[in-house]
């Protein structure tokens, strides 16, 4: 079965974390089933001390659908299941294509194991001197081992705040063989994933007030932190027709806005390739976003995260947005400011639980560099297993080496049946009556969009919910497949669109139980 | 040598990070060695973009000492002596006292091997089924292992927001045994240790303009998190001469300052072992300080991540918080809203490089628990290097299984060597002209006090630093021993400490260290 909670838990620890809201887009107050929690009755509290009316009030704007009310409510499901308490439902396990989480249990990618060996002989170093060793580990991955092992010391130690220097030291080496120019490991830092850099970099140059332009849509993450800054997010929309191309007219529509509103334009976010669109921004479309920035003055959040998932490498390959500005020269290579960031979570990788990742700094002033450097501090380090994790993805075996066939094999395997996945099911998808799909270009996901009948609008209403929320609900009860609901990325007013991973194994069966909800779906609701 | 940068690490690496300040208690925009590095020229920059003057204000007036300008310095003489230009430095290796890092490189301190173990399994599960396993791991490590990857699934996957829901049942199943009353694991974060809890606290409950209740001398984390939230630290003191005992007048002085400037009080940090004092709170105390807080509706938050570092069990054991609220019956147990942090980083485990930790909320309302989830989830999860750290933590192994004995030794061997460490130094500084010492009862620092001369007072004015900073400066110019000022942890007015850790191997020479560079430096000051 997909998805097995511990034995430990029950259905009734999972209560607290099942909420139920009004709309899927406004996270409540409404009491929680956590009175039916037997083991510490709820005191009475006096709402004085803490309440809903005196803590930070940006906290209460922030929204997050990919852990939303839709997750929640899977995970609630899950809990029931495991309880054997689920006879009543239609359904006998739950499928959760929420997350780009590719190793959780129920799906089928396995960790690499270059990866695992090299980590599991940091975290037990006594291991790599044992004579038993050859036979359990190839001489490449004990070298390396032996190697980082020296160079890193403990991997229960704290590093630097920017993570360890020879592990930077990599990267820069790494990012110079991608992009053909120089990087410098004094502008890279180690992060606790994409999201933490993220937050960080918000953090220090986003002052309450300040608008950044955000795609439409996007990954939640940024309209998450800009909220919880008291930032504004300055909408650009994607072209949906033209598989979610770049689209500069409304990125100078969101700019006038901001200008006439008077709110100073900050930074501008890309996600190349897109979360959730998939797509892969082309070179000339780069080139007019960094001559937009230049001119505007505006900082270039580039989230390349997803830059190894490109389903045509030859066709349609990644740029970094490094190069294209590098490349580019003056006045754009020295003045435009750029922050790219990577992870290890996603790309073939898929190491989320390990929260690695990094950032490079191009062309930011020293001064706000050294304010980066003390917020990062505060933090004291990334954990050692993310670091470690960076280490490997620029690392990988070297072609010649015992592990090098394996690893090949294994990170194939995994590209192409993300590719395959992605491309079947947005064929499925297309055939449906009221949905179109995009082709991804790159990425994990899909974004289809839905053409519901009136019927359905107004059923929703009639329910509290946007039309998203209520359509994928309906799916989860009906099937325990858990997507997101479109309008917790963003859309055009009126569109309604969901996200589905390209993940779940089993894809036919997964599509079918979709396609199943669907026809019934329309079938209640067609006009 | 201690602290050796990795081979690949140049000095010119290290100078990005080399800030030189007019005073230690302030971060400024001073330009930095940078232009010295030779890779990538500094570019003209445009400062319209991003510049001191327009991120975020907040950000400027956080300070944290602990790596601060002395540990800075100290970084950037390690990167001379690793590059093999110190023939000029009177010393030849960095001993790094500033921070509480037990498994750093020149320390002494082991992991512990059922840990080790346990972690290495779970990276690499292929291990435990392995033929040659037995011959490598006692029985009931594999045991251990195999339930939780059976569990946990793989360590590279997300898992729930608050971490995983077993290693929470587990950490409940410890807090109900440790104290005697029942543990809710629905109240139960995991965290990326107790900094990140804190801050994720902070994060969601203090207002701008709030009031939160530090004592000083503090640990630097709270008046950082409160400066970036522009929120408003009032200083509570603690009593020196009585060992750092808890002071109630100060904090009632504290609180009717704050009704005269109209700040709402929202929470008291209470940090018990202490950081930087090493005073362990009598349960006298404790009960004043809950029946404090219920009296002025205000959140108690309780720092106990040392309260497994207490030196004399027997005499002057750790209560908990949530112990003494609990046992203190109506009508402070059910009204008295307490968040307790606790961490892997410190006791005898010292995993500071996992990232891990957890917190436990009581009383908290369903609302504001609803809001500190969606915010968590923002970021992920925590390391599951972090969560398996925790789950060891609360599930050593057990008496009688074959890695008992040898974890006892273990622990046993950390936490003597740091009781006796401390005693010894606080002894050997108490015999130093100007300085008294109080002992510590537990924790892994000294905060000695420093009566300097008042023509030492003057140099350091003239020299435009704080006598703290200008005395540890010094001695780091001298010794290559880095100590962090007291002023990074706040003091009376006037007043002059350093913190040192109580975690330097060789701790006679360490000692003697520090008595020589004092002697010559009271004989340059004495009046």
């Amino acid at each position: 079965m997909l998805c097995r909670l511990s034995p430990r838990s029950s259905s009734l620890t999972t209560t607290r974390s099942f909420l139920i809201f009004s709309s899927m887009s406004s996270y409540s107050s409404t009491s929680t089933l956590a009175s039916t929690h037997g083991r510490s009755p709820k005191p009475r509290t006096k709402s004085r001390t803490l309440s809903i009316d005196n803590i930070r009030p940006a906290v209460l704007k922030v929204e997050y659908a990919v852990r939303g009310a839709v997750p929640q409510k899977a995970t609630h499901y899950e809990g029931v299941l495991k309880a054997g308490k689920g006879d009543h439902l239609p359904f006998t396990k739950i499928v959760n294509a929420n997350i780009g989480n590719p190793q959780q249990k129920g799906l089928d990618q396995k960790p690499i194991t270059w990866w695992r060996q090299i980590a599991a002989l940091l975290e037990y170093p006594d291991l790599i001197t044992n004579p038993l060793a050859p036979q359990l580990f190839p001489p490449d991955v004990l070298e390396r081992a032996t190697e980082l092992h020296k160079e890193v010391g403990s991997v229960g130690a704290y590093t630097g705040s920017k993570g360890l220097d020879n592990v930077r030291q990599h990267v820069a080496d790494w990012l110079e063989a991608r992009d053909g120019f120089p990087a410098d490991p004094e502008n890279i830092y180690l992060t606790a994933g994409a999201s933490a850099g993220v937050n960080l970099i918000m953090n220090v140059i986003v002052r309450p007030g300040d608008g950044v332009l955000i795609p439409i849509p996007q990954y939640p993450l940024y309209t998450a932190t800009l909220a919880s800054q008291e930032a504004i997010p300055l909408n650009y929309y994607l072209n949906e027709e033209e598989n979610w191309s770049y689209d500069e007219k409304s990125v100078l529509a969101a700019i006038a806005k901001a200008k006439k509103d008077q709110t100073p334009v900050k930074a501008l976010v890309v996600i190349n390739p897109g979360n959730p669109t998939g797509n892969c921004l082309s070179q000339d479309d780069m080139r007019a976003i960094i001559r937009l920035c230049h001119e505007h003055d505006i900082l270039l959040l580039a989230d390349e995260v997803y830059q190894a998932n490109v389903f045509d490498p030859i066709n349609k390959p990644f740029h970094s947005f490094k190069k294209v500005l590098s490349s580019m020269g003056a006045p754009f290579h020295d003045e435009v400011h750029l922050v790219s960031f990577h992870s290890i979570s996603k790309g073939y990788s898929g190491e989320c639980g390990r929260r690695g990742g990094f950032f490079e700094m191009v062309n930011i002033v020293d001064s706000v560099m050294d304010q980066i450097y003390k917020i990062s501090s505060v933090g004291l380090c990334p954990p050692l297993s993310g670091q470690v994790g960076v280490d490997c993805l620029v690392r990988p075996p070297k072609e010649g080496g015992e592990s090098y066939p394996r690893w090949l094999e294994e990170t194939e395997g995994i590209k192409n049946a993300l590719r395959d996945r992605s491309l079947y099911m947005q064929e499925r998808f297309n055939k449906l009556e009221g949905v179109s799909c995009q082709e991804a270009e790159g990425a994990m996901y899909l974004f289809p969009r839905l053409h519901l009948p009136k019927k359905a609008i107004l059923a929703a209403e009639a329910d509290g919910k946007t039309p998203d929320a209520f359509y994928c609900l309906a799916l989860l009860d009906a099937t325990g497949i858990c997507l997101v609901p479109g309008d917790g990325f963003g859309q055009k007013d009126g569109e309604v669109h969901f996200r589905t991973t390209a993940l779940s194994p089993g894809v036919e069966e997964y599509v079918s139980g979709i396609e199943t909800f669907h026809k019934s779906f329309m079938d209640q609701y067609r006009d």
